[in-house]
Parts: C-alpha cells; sequence; structure tokens
C-alpha cells in the first residue's frame, strides 16, 4: 500500500489529526467508527490553489463530502459550489452560501429541482435540449428568468483520468456541434446564459494529462464562443484533479497545471477575453484530510492469516473496501494509529463487521501487531466516505463524523 | 440481458405486480423511485421450500431485506430468523419474532451486540475462541446463560458460488480443526451449546454444486459431533440459493437439492440423528418478488446513442449498477412498465440521475421507444437492494417501499 499521507504526524505511539491525538478525538464525538477532517489540511490545500491559479475562480464539488460543519468552513474560502440534487442546493443554500455562486449539474433533474433552482436563482449546468425545453417553460410559468450555463460533453477526456466523464456518447452534457444552437434557443428563450460548463474526468493523478485536457476544453469554449456569437460570462473547466490512493502513485503536480493554464490564459483568443474562468474541485480539496477510524474487536486465525475485524466497515466506506468503481481492488493506506511508532511485525488483513466477504478494509498488509481495543485508521477517507456508502446496510450503527482545526 | 422472471405480468401496456398495475401502486406510494415487493411471490417461494424440505427448518436472512412489513409477514411463515447486527435483532424482536428462534452471526459483534444476545435469549453463533471467551464473560456478569452455536469456517465451499463463504483462510466461523476444543469450552464454561452454523457461500444457481456442499456440510457436521461427543441440538446447513440475474442463467432447481438432502437424511450417522437441521435463506426468498419503478426524466442523444435518464439510480440499486462486488458488469432484466406491449424499437442505456458514470442501470438493451414520463421497472429488485445501496448520496430524495398481495 501506499504510505499514509505526510501532512498526518505521530506524536509517540498515536496518531495525531489536526495536533490532537485520536483517542482524544475518539473520546470527544463519542466512540468510533469515527470520520474526522482536518479543517487545516482543506484551508492548505485551497491556498496553494490560490497560490498556483491566481485569475481562476474554485468551485466546491458538494457531492465529494456535504458534511454540514465541513461545508460551512468552506464556504468563506472558495468563489462557488457545485450541486448535484435539490438537496445539495437546500443544503449550499442553508450554509450560507449565495445563489449567485451555486451552480446545479447532474443528468436527471426533475421538474420541482429545475423550479427550486430557479426560484432560488442558482445556475443551471444543462445537461440536454429537454431540460432547457423544460427549464424556460417553468421559467415562463413563474415569470422569473432562469440562469442557464450549458454543460458540454466533449470529444476528449482527460487521459488515464479515474473515471470518465467525457469523450464519445455520454449521459453527461450536450455533445459539442449542438451547443450553439441550444445556447442560442436559451438566449432567445429569455433566459439569463451563463456561459459553458466542461467537464472531461476526474481522479486523474498526472499533471500533463491535466495540462492537455485544460487546453483542449479552452480550445473548445473559444470555438463554441465563435459559433454562438457571444462571449460565455462563465468558462468552468471542470475539475479532475486527483490524489494518490495507491502504492506508486505521486500527488498532482498543481503548481505545473496552474503555471499553464496561466500561461494560456494570456494568450486567450478574443472570443474568451471577458470571461471569467472557473475551476470545480471536490476530491482533491477534502479527500486526504479525512481519516476514517475503527476499532479492533476481535483479532483472529485462520489457515495461518491474521484477521484483525474492526467495528467499522464497507457500510461506511464502500471506496476503501474496493466496491465503488474499481475493476480491481487495491488497498488504501492504513496504519494501527494506537501503536504508530512499532515496526510492523505481521501481515495481516484487516476486515469490517458484515457478514460479507465484500467487506475488507486492507488485504495482506504489513502492520504492527495489533490486538482488539486497538484503532485502526484509513487514510484518504475525506471524499466519497460516508455520503457515498451504504450506511443502512446490515442495521449497523452510524458512523460518527467531525472536524477538527481550521481557524481554532 | 435476462428475461423478466415469470411470475410478473402485464395487461395491455402495464406491468402489474401482485395483480395490480405499477402505476396504481406508484400513486397508492405517492411517487418514484418505488420498490414493490409481492408477498404472494414470497408465500410461493416458501411454500416450495416446504414442499422439497419436508424436516429442514427455514431461517430467513434478514440482512436480504429488512423491510419491516416484508419481515413481519416472513416471520409467520418461516421457523427462524438470522441476523447480523444488533439493529437487525432489535428489529427482528420488534416485529414479533421469539429469541429462541433468532440466531446471531457477524465477525465483529462488539460487547454491547453481545450482550443485549444474551440478554434476549437469541443464539450467538461465534466466529472466533475471543468472541466465545466475551460471551461467557458477559453471561457470567450478569448470572445469565449464553445460547451459543459455532460458526464453522469449512474447508470447502460451494462451487460457482457468487460469493465465497468458506474454503481457504476467511474471516468468517472458526476453521473445522479448533472447533471441538471450542465447543467443549462453551460447554465447560456453562453456556447453552446449540450447535453448528456451516455457511459455505452464497448465490450458486446450479444444483449440483448446492447439493455436493450440503453432503460435505452433513459430513463434516458429523464428524465435528463426533469429536466433540455430544450431538449437536441444531445444525444450521447454510444457505446459497442463487437467482439468476443475468442471460444464461437458469432458475435453481430446488426440488433436486431438496430431494438428494431428504435421502442424506435417511442415512445419518448416528451422532446427527437427534439434531434438527436448518437451512438459511434471505435471496433466493425476496430477491425475485422485489421490483424497482423508477420514472425517466430526460431521453437524451450523444453520439448516435440514446441514453434514458430516470429518477433513481445506484443510490437505491447499487448491485444493478455493477458496484456490488461484480468484477465485470451485466444488466439486470429491466422493461419498460408501461409500454409492455409493444416490441423492442431500438437500443438505449438506462442511467440513474447522479452525475456519476458509475449510475447505470442497465447499458445498450433493447427496449420499446421510451419517453420521458415512462417508467422502468428493475427486476431482482428485492435483495441487496435499497438497504445494502449509499442512500445519501448526491443528497437525492429517498426512495419509497412497499409490499402488494400476500394474505389480502
Amino acid at each position: 500500500m501506499r504510505a499514509i499521507p505526510a501532512d498526518f504526524m505521530a506524536r509517540g505511539a498515536m496518531l495525531h489529526v489536526g495536533g490532537r491525538s485520536v483517542e482524544d478525538l475518539i473520546a470527544e464525538a463519542g466512540g468510533t467508527p469515527l470520520f474526522v477532517y482536518d479543517l487545516g489540511m482543506v484551508a492548505a490545500r485551497i491556498a496553494r490553489f490560490r497560490a498556483a491559479f491566481p485569475t481562476i475562480q474554485l468551485h466546491y464539488a458538494v457531492k465529494a463530502n456535504p458534511y454540514r460543519p465541513l461545508l460551512d468552513f468552506i464556504i468563506s474560502l472558495v468563489d462557488g459550489l457545485d450541486v448535484a440534487s435539490a438537496g445539495e442546493l437546500r443544503l449550499a443554500v442553508a450554509s450560507g452560501a449565495e445563489a449567485a455562486s451555486i451552480s446545479f449539474a447532474g443528468p436527471g433533474k426533475r421538474d420541482f429541482e429545475l423550479e427550486e433552482a430557479i426560484r432560488t436563482g442558482v445556475t443551471l449546468n444543462v445537461e440536454s435540449e429537454g431540460e432547457v425545453a423544460r427549464a424556460l417553460g417553468i421559467g415562463e410559468r413563474f415569470g422569473l428568468r432562469p440562469r442557464i450555463a450549458v454543460r458540454v460533453n466533449p470529444d476528449f477526456e482527460i487521459k488515464g483520468s479515474g473515471m470518465r466523464m467525457g469523450g464519445g456518447a455520454k449521459p453527461f452534457g450536450v455533445d459539442a456541434e449542438r451547443v450553439p444552437a441550444l445556447v442560442r434557443t436559451i438566449i432567445e428563450g429569455g433566459a439569463e446564459w451563463r456561459g459553458f460548463h466542461i467537464f472531461a474526468g476526474s481522479q486523474a493523478v498526472r499533471a500533463e494529462a491535466l495540462i492537455e485536457a485544460q487546453r483542449a476544453t479552452l480550445n473548445l469554449a473559444a470555438e463554441l464562443a465563435d459559433a454562438v456569437g457571444e462571449p460565455p460570462p462563465l468558462v468552468n473547466l471542470g475539475g479532475g484533479f486527483g490524489i494518490p490512493y495507491f502504492a506508486g502513485e505521486e500527488p498532482l503536480d498543481v503548481e505545473a497545471i496552474g503555471y499553464a493554464l496561466m500561461e494560456a490564459r494570456e494568450h486567450l483568443p478574443r472570443s474568451l477575453k471577458s470571461s471569467v474562468f472557473a475551476i470545480e474541485l471536490g476530491r482533491w480539496l477534502v479527500g486526504e484530510a479525512g481519516v476514517y477510524l475503527t476499532r479492533i474487536v476481535d483479532r483472529k486465525v485462520s489457515h495461518g492469516k491474521t484477521f484483525l475485524v474492526t467495528d467499522g466497515g464497507m457500510h461506511h466506506q464502500l471506496a476503501a473496501s474496493g466496491n465503488f468503481g474499481q475493476v480491481v481492488r487495491r488497498n488504501y493506506p492504513v496504519a494501527i494509529a494506537n501503536r504508530m511508532n512499532e515496526a510492523a511485525a505481521e501481515e495481516a488483513s484487516i476486515v469490517g463487521c458484515l457478514c460479507t466477504p465484500l467487506d475488507r478494509l486492507a488485504d495482506d498488509v504489513m502492520v504492527p501487531r495489533a490486538e482488539p481495543g486497538d484503532v485502526v485508521a484509513v487514510f484518504m477517507a475525506g471524499a466519497y466516505g460516508l455520503s457515498a456508502s451504504p450506511q443502512a446496510f446490515l442495521g449497523q450503527p452510524p458512523a460518527l463524523e467531525m472536524v477538527v482545526g481550521g481557524s481554532d
């Protein structure tokens, strides 16, 4: 497995998060399993983005982690939020985000969601001609002027991205060649055209691939703007910044991407000169800032192999169990959080408490000898963790969540 | 994809479940997405089991589907329940199941769960020596006599089973060679020894594989009973009865399995003559009885390919999306539920409303031409459906559930 992220440290035997020992955090939260999100790490990521991309807006993709205290913290540091449902929209508004800074993307928006978005004044990133017709109809019915950006299905994708969102036939966005006509429909329909949303992939860990995709995205935006004959107020360049989950993956060279984008920004075609640009990130902002803490309930040996059975599992950490879109299961970085100063002494498999062979947190990893009562830390747990897991499965108790650090 | 299960029928254009049209059911439930469970189909399955296995107890594995009205119905028709957490235990007791008929298996039982089980009087299917020590300690502390069966990790597995639960090193149960000593510890520790739980796999669709596994299970139980020197009161033979999700799979020949087991039961070794036998089923009892109904929100074309976007998706149907332990994604049977009398007219992909490429309900299936407002039915949705899915993902509204048929 990969080494644990460098931002985490131990004092003596004990892993610390945000400067506090995990046993203290567990005691404060009231037990395990517990997700801890380090706001200091999130703030550092945002600062790093700001330094590398000084003239680019930063949007947070709420779907990566909608935990309210985390969201409240992030809102004050970013320029906008991307939401993917009416539920996330309500959460964003409740957290104090301004409607004008919220955009709503998603291929299956229902009428009630379009209506709520239009009433609230958020930007709809529309995904089809049919959705535009419904949005214009709702605007007309209620005498409101919808704000609409067009999500574009680009002809390219980010090479090597963990999830392909563009390139070829896709349920997301509108094929590029049909976009200019759709923008004219929007403008002629009386809506406020907000620009383009071009999302070519996610979880890319090679800077060159992202540089190439951003260059292609700018070219596509310029072509579309020329075809429309009006400059897009906003161009959302998508995101796709990945984090290194597995052995052999390296942290993304964000500064290289920023340098290339800033240079490209200097030589923009006339049609994009007045546009605002945004990058929309979820996983890269919060993924490494989260750690999942789960206590060992049993230690057992079967046919010579050691199993550490924990009180957590795939019902909170579907992705770490290898069941969230992965073709091949690989281990997330893990540690025995109260034996950080002990050398690895045995090979063990760490499993969850669910009565299914799918519930694996780490297969055949070298760890210090661990006993019931010890705490397992699963890193890289800040994005697509609890909210992306089958929490009701097998009637297990819910996981706890907390934030540490940040302004205090 | 496989044809839809034969128990479902259409009247005119409309799919009917439990004799009622899906549009009526959706109106009664209050919308989509909606899971409908046909109690008549569940009852028919139970009756079929009873006919094939006249002297074998039938237990229901609550984890397959814990929806309360379904559970209430099943309890009156089976001999026992298997639960996998304190949460499921509470649900079983609240539904009126007798404690003596409940068994509790699971590799990560916490102390509070052991205590609750022992206080309630349910049988613990223990998974390790450590768990026995904790259970005996809790019994002593509270002056209660725990009921304990030993879950055995057999040296064999059901050939071709969808999930391997036995054979080799596993987190479940105790390796067979250590079981006799553990049973003596239980008896000498003053607990009530309830017998063996031997679970060799699940989701097997070949009768011969199950016949072979049951024969091996009986042999193993006899060997263990001889080594213990006392007959096990109960031998839980596990389950593993699969259902045919995919093209090329056939329904399980349950009668052949019953015939073989009844014959084996005639020639039991002396050490098992007084034992009660049970089979524990979840998926086979309820899987085919459930259908997931989701309405089409958008119809769109990308690069010549048609996408039908629905108001449901992987947040309710993780398994159908191909993200629940499957190595290769294959389509569950689906239909346009309000166009059952129309011939397949086009190839389309049916996707969910989530903004992720993982959210696919059917890839490239031939269906009648469908429009927004039409209803998609995803079959085989009765087991490991809603409760095994990431319901909170992307802040989508919850799915509805209802039962139809049964005694009325």
